[in-house]
């Protein structure tokens, strides 16, 4: 079977990163084995940015290694140190990562639009010389809103896509950052975006802040968008989005389609349970819904 | 300003029935005042059902006299018995409730679905002699699949709400009782629905049990639906639906109606506070997605 929409797992990378308490290899490689027996096989690990800047993935040449054989792992890659690390330890998959929004991306990466571009341009580069068959993603995060800019137009959210294309990334993933958005904005924005970009290279990554992202996921699905980004147990959110509480849940995401009748390989069941130990180091309980609920019904039965 | 879409806020009856900490009136009363001054205005507010089956709401009688004016309240009404104790006290707005599947029909109210529309049609009978300007509504729960039954045809779905119609209510509220529905089957059994009933005549209920009500809502308003029940904070869920932890919580619902640009009146700030004492007396933190984010924004504000 090929899935017929691709889940692209965010949670090792986007889910933990902002955590304080220290979560350990061992159990960060836990989890990335319990998604693969989840059936979840494309998995954003972890990011070569600077262990000063984003202590919790400070362990990215160390986990590398021992990733468990079976998936197509990525890393974010934040600038040409970050990928000669990466590319000791055999990384063959890389993100990168601005936004839409010039004042996000002066606050979350402390360089300007074109700034980052020029920088993606630099890795390209040296990646592709490195690694001709490598993969690389590029993402467009505050796709729709700013926290501090406020609405951006999707010709702004066109324009850094296109670019990104040019500079010859596979693939981009339009970020709804602080999961703002409502179906309305996402078919009006996917429409300009299928007019510079092939609908194959185009990813969502939504949010779900306001409880809006599997109607999103719906309305990007029926134009024909068959890529999604996704973190289990909705781990994760954003420091510098007040009120952002998570990425969307995979588990939300995987009940969504199957239930939808796309043909998908994750098992909602196992995949409820690959967050439970780093839930528990966090002194967190499970939130998400699909999550919550297959929990409870794999306890319960009706008679 | 008409507000385009009906929310009837169904929390002080429906999500809190089966809560066992008692909650005094008071705190009930200031709950139904915050929903007003949050804008909210028609609210199922209690059931006159035996306190015996329904503990939580055996103070109908004491709550109903001193509901702040300016209000359109309902009240759950099980049988004559509980119709005569609701028109005790000027009850003007009665709901009804049966089922789409006969073994739910018969485990949560202990009747056939041929009988509860028996029943129906004298309760019906002797509100309307009493209140000739009264409204009722009847409930078809479980309308897409049952926790003991499996999936539910559009049709037997369809068959009840036409026979409610027939035994004259004014409205009928269509429930994903256990909340596992996806937009496809909304779609499906809408376009029937609309077939056997005036879409004016339509309300959904959705529960969010695995995330995707609002996906739900979008479909249904898409196809011309435009009255929708939910509960402040997704306070609530079905007692015999394993794993069904509550229904669409209305600062989802009113969130993703402005932000697609449907006019409504409620404010999501007071709303977002509405549900905060009740909470605090069941000893629970909000979960409701646009809640949470409400009132993390109204605490922190970027720059």
């Amino acid at each position: 079977m090929t899935d017929q929409v691709r889940i692209i797992e965010v949670g090792p990378r986007d889910g933990l990163q902002n955590e304080r308490i220290p979560i350990p290899v061992d159990a960060k490689l836990r989890f990335v084995s319990k998604l693969l027996n989840a059936g979840i096989h494309e998995i954003e690990v972890t990011s070569f940015v600077s262990p000063k800047w984003v202590p919790q993935l400070g362990d990215a040449q160390i986990l590398w290694p021992q990733l468990p054989p079976g998936g197509l792992y990525s890393a974010l890659i934040p600038n040409i140190k970050g990928l000669e690390r990466a590319l000791e330890v055999g990384v063959e998959r890389i993100a990168l990562f601005t936004a839409a929004s010039e004042s996000f991306t002066q606050k979350n990466i402390n360089m300007s639009i074109a700034q980052s571009l020029e920088t993606f341009g630099e890795v390209i580069a040296q990646f592709r010389a490195a690694k001709p068959q490598g993969w690389v993603r590029g993402y467009v995060s505050t796709a729709f809103e700013c926290p501090y800019e406020g609405r951006i137009s999707p010709e702004r959210t066109c324009d850094v896509a296109r670019r990104l294309i040019e500079l010859g990334v596979d693939e981009v993933s339009i970020g709804d950052t602080i999961g703002v958005a409502a179906p309305d904005e996402v078919r009006a924005l996917t429409k300009r975006l299928i007019d510079v970009l092939p609908v194959e290279r185009l990813t969502y990554h939504f949010h779900d802040t306001y409880g809006c992202a599997i109607a999103n996921v719906a309305e990007a699905l029926e134009l024909g968008v068959a890529s999604f980004d996704s973190s289990a147990g909705g781990l994760g959110g954003c420091p510098y989005a007040p009120g952002a509480t998570g990425n969307l849940a995979t588990e939300d995401l995987v009940y969504f389609l199957r239930r939808s009748g796309v043909a998908i390989s994750p098992d909602l069941v196992r995949l409820s349970q690959a967050t439970l130990e780093i839930l528990q180091i966090l002194g967190r309980q499970p939130t998400a819904k699909a999550q919550v609920a297959q929990l409870a019904a794999s306890e319960t039965c009706p008679t």
